[in-house]
């Protein structure tokens, strides 16, 4: 659909008498030459094995208890979630939500959390507060597609900075700000990063390069942006989150409840200094989602989280060993990849360009991302591509894997 | 809970070590210098008659209905509707909305329609594509408050004209016009109007004034920002609205189901030229709200909106005649106001500063809305303010009434 907008944006620049590139704002006209949102989202055909999507599991989905939820909140709160205001619900949920970071370490007061529209949201209005179009940016290489499509609508002004299989690279992201500084180069206003099984690779930042990368933070003066989407969905060991070891305000911790409740309820948060909340709601002008987070605040009154997540990390645990087994069973013994300890995603190194292996995939029967969408510099990716073990069943998993390994074959 | 978050912004500019206010982008630095978003929503005590809410009549909102609606959806569709992606009732939204404006009388294909979370996100986000900092904005006076405070965040530039009970005076925005142009002065890159029950005077354009304004608008070569959130509510006659007498593409038509349906489902669109649309949903980053999206298509398939349009009109001119009676019958003669055809609002002007005015009638037991907000420069709006009908039932209009009359009696 996106793609289909581009068209018609380019061919149909002068609408009659109006030039309507005229009153398009600077700041958008610039934005607008990035390429268009979701490029990265590939054309699935029909029975097509979905390795691409980053979706949790259909079985997971709470299904019946949203409907229960929907009901018992109707029935106890009328007309109140309906309204733009009056939900009891509303408040209910910021405790909530205060709840869940407790788990994760994180001490957070009603003035230092925002609810938002999903995590993308909250990223969105953090971009906003904090980037100038001559603002540089600290990313990791590679990084969630999306943050990087919204951090591209605010500046062109980026550092990259690599991830292994132990998170981001904290001495060459120190080197590289060391350098800067020596030449009297912009330093980063913030750092964007994902430590906890990072989209796309799946790895996880090792304490040791937390702890380093807070103190760089100091020492360069910059914020970090802590994208833990994934962080409730380990394996075997929970890692502590970056927010849960700032002293000072420096971490602006962003979380969501799409992947371990339902991405299409749409609900996030973000935790940081209470200025920064301040900030970010000024520009927040959607006026909340009563309903959805009414529902979503009765949802989770009647869940045991606990045991919920639980049955998740079992269930994606299990998922991800059936796809790593079939990865070694299967794939070329050129393929390379990270073993993920959590999340939802396996990233490959393949000798082939992704990019043009993705048509022939999706033909054979099963979809990636290509890893080109994950790097500021796309030539940097053309050798990688994303799986996912979340959406697909075990059956389809293996199947999946077959067939990229049959594609792979054909190419090297 | 805005102004507690002002209140912490000034006190903790500099949080420890970390000096937050070096971190925030220029623009939004700007922007946090207006005054806080809601600042307008007057604390209202418990049992106090609420003229100031600008909601839709309790008892109309449909919560059975969309009770059955999610369960009839998530029976038929299952986990569909709690992915990003996924649901057929995604585009049976855009098909309905396509629909309803036909009503309207406004003929729209896919591309030139952006589903959004209500009206404020599509006011928001055309402010966004088409607002630099040194643009000029034109708004009506007195003009929805909400518009002014996104409007602000983008500008510091306004002309404001006035309404009278036939709508925006085209005359002297002509003549405004004529003299910025012989000046030199910059024009408006846009007009912000709601041409139809206006909020908050209640007032609507004559067809004469339209046909003007668009003419003014090719000849000073500006854009038109309709908000048509009330313009299905007419007691006896539906107003064509501008984008229906629009050739060639200058009216950006921005509409909502918040009046007509629960503005707690926030679901709102713009209707506008592909390019806009284009550029709108390119900032658009909550990544839509597909559960409440497929419940209220769930909700729209199900219900005859003809039936329930009569019905609200029904309602709502009862009410409204309820609140033009006790009116005449119950505040000082100084007191006038202007006769709605449509809506949710009547609009007062009185002799007193409605501003003080609002804790004594608080205090007594009923509320509304200072002129003073619905203003550019707020010192215009000291002697009016706003009251609904939509909200309260016909008793508590009248006990309303009373008490604001004998509010208004001590002051004159």
């Amino acid at each position: 659909m996106y793609q289909c907008f581009l068209f018609i944006f380019l061919k149909r620049k002068v609408n009659d008498n109006v030039n309507i590139d005229s009153f398009i704002s600077k700041h958008s006209k610039e934005a607008l030459k990035n390429d268009p949102p979701g490029e990265w989202m590939p054309t699935i055909p029909d029975g097509c094995i979905r390795l691409s999507s980053g979706y949790p599991a259909p079985h997971l989905m709470p299904v019946e208890e949203i409907k229960a939820a929907v009901a018992s909140l109707l029935e106890e709160e009328k007309d109140l979630p309906l309204h733009y205001l009056g939900s009891p619900k509303k408040k209910k949920l910021d405790e909530l939500i205060q709840e869940r970071l407790t788990q994760r370490g994180i001490q957070v007061s009603e003035e230092e959390l925002l609810i938002t529209s999903g995590a993308c949201q909250a990223i969105d209005l953090i971009a906003r507060i904090l980037i100038d179009d001559q603002t540089l940016v600290a990313i990791e290489a590679p990084t969630y597609m999306e943050a990087i499509e919204i951090f591209q609508n605010y500046t062109h002004h980026f550092i990259s900075i690599p991830v292994d299989e132990y998170g981001l690279q904290t001495d060459l992201f120190e080197d590289l700000l060391e350098e800067r500084k020596r030449k009297g180069l912009s330093l980063p206003r913030f750092l964007y990063t994902i430590p906890t099984f990072q989209n796309p690779t799946g790895t996880t930042m090792t304490e040791e390069r937390r702890k380093h990368v807070l103190e760089l933070a100091v020492q360069y003066n910059f914020l970090i942006l802590e994208d833990d989407a994934y962080g409730e969905l380990y394996f075997n060991k929970q890692s502590t989150p970056l927010k849960a070891m700032d002293p000072d305000g420096r971490v602006l911790h962003v979380g969501s409840l799409s992947k371990v409740v339902a991405p299409g309820m749409r609900i996030g948060w973000t935790v940081a200094a209470p200025e920064f909340i301040t900030a970010m709601a000024w520009f927040k002008k959607d006026l909340g989602h009563p309903f959805a987070q009414a529902t979503m605040t009765a949802y989770l009154e009647r869940t045991d989280m606990k045991e919920r997540l639980e049955t998740l990390r079992t269930t994606y645990q299990a998922k991800c060993s059936v796809l790593l087994s079939a990865l070694e069973e299967y794939v070329p013994k050129s393929v390379s990849w990270y073993i993920p300890e959590g999340g939802y995603f396996v990233w490959l190194k393949v000798a082939a360009d992704t990019s043009e292996l993705l048509a022939q995939a999706t033909e054979e029967g099963v979809s990636f991302i290509p890893g080109k969408y994950f790097f500021l510099n796309q030539e940097e990716g053309t050798g990688y591509l994303r799986l996912s073990f979340s959406y697909a069943d075990e059956k389809d998993i293996v199947e999946g894997i077959k067939i990229l390994g049959k594609v792979l074959r054909e190419v090297e």
